[in-house]
């Protein structure tokens, strides 16, 4: 199970068809979202009933206990799309920015190493704004996902000394591989990287720091430049 | 004054001449870094002080207290340059990033809206990595500075009914207005847009909303398409 807040994020779960296990929604809330409801089970309460229980700061007018959707075989990378993988992403924030950034490039499955922040974390449902709903996110062993791929599809990897993104045109397939907000992409998977790239900085000063953009930045550079529009 | 804290923010900040009014690192950080501060103002701590002193749950090594920089005169927009111009940003690490980005695609200028968050919220100044050492970022009355701006200067604003941005090229100068996280660019300052500007989704349940990519991914999408480099 998983805990969703806000209108965005918990109507988007319901139009995806996931198992709702409980709702918790103020009257006004249920007034104005009852075609989404029906046969839900929902719980009215009161907004202060609702700060006691929400994990925001501000908590919204709804709280949804969610079950966790089942996740596809993990060799089953799709071919006629582009695919992220995230490696060792820390920051909940982030995560979330890139799932709901991924949503927006029509990127339909997102592999996260093991030590990747969990995409269930609250922190991470609150920041992909409902995208969540719409893209699959699966937790797993990169080094054995990238053995197994299909052997043509490429692995575009953000390094210091790649090609310049701009050289690029959207790309039919392939995997896009984020690294660490801290050390970037690990020695480990390195090898793997087929096309290495690089977003240039106009700032002479910082074109040979890692630290320079933030992972969430640099991914939504790298699929606005890689995908289809 | 303002504070900084973490080696990158705190070594940049020194290296911009700013002014140094009191600097608490631990001794392992002051013996890597002797160079950089001669004749600063150093007390030395231990990692259980800096604990005590610091914003953040992990602490790094140091923590410096500033003196805020004197800005421009408002009016002094570039037109040698791309220039943002931030509209009611509201999240600090949003901001943060936007600096962060900025500064990577060597925009030299910030004008933020009155109500935009302080770029000296240790949140902001955290979150851009060093940035803030490098971009004049300047609070002001945005309507003032689009009414009093170089004639011939556009200003680009993302909207929902733009030109796609991938028909755009890098410019030579300009304002890249930038809306708010929840309410896109405000009425107030929709009519000094010159061009109207659209970041395409592949995503079609996604186009007509506004909330769809946070405001400092659209922000780094719009800098990468237009900032020469």
């Amino acid at each position: 199970m998983f805990i969703a807040e806000g209108s965005i994020n918990v109507t988007d779960f319901i139009k995806s068809g996931i198992n709702v296990i409980g709702l918790f929604a103020t009257d006004k809330w249920m007034q104005t979202n009852k075609q989404n409801i029906a046969n839900k089970n929902l719980t009215l309460v009161s907004t202060k009933e609702l700060k006691k229980i929400s994990a925001l700061s501000s908590p919204s007018e709804v709280l949804a206990i969610l079950s966790l959707p089942i996740t596809n075989e993990v060799n089953n990378i799709s071919i006629e799309n582009l695919t992220l993988a995230l490696d060792s992403i820390s920051d909940p924030g982030n995560l979330g920015t890139i799932i709901r950034t991924a949503d927006w490039f029509g990127i339909k499955q997102i592999f996260c190493s093991s030590n990747t922040v969990d995409a269930y974390n609250p922190k991470v449902v609150q920041a992909t704004m409902g995208s969540l709903a719409r893209v699959e996110v699966i937790h797993t062993d990169l080094k054995k996902l990238f053995t197994n791929k299909p052997k043509n599809l490429p692995i575009f990897g953000a390094v210091l000394n790649g090609e310049p993104i701009t050289k690029f045109k959207p790309q039919e397939n392939g995997i896009i591989l984020i690294g660490s907000e801290a050390h970037g992409i690990s020695n480990e998977l390195l090898p793997y990287i087929t096309q290495k790239i690089t977003i240039p900085s106009v700032n002479q000063n910082l074109s040979n720091n890692l630290e320079s953009l933030n992972a969430s930045v640099a991914n939504a550079i790298i699929c606005y430049a890689l995908c289809k529009q």
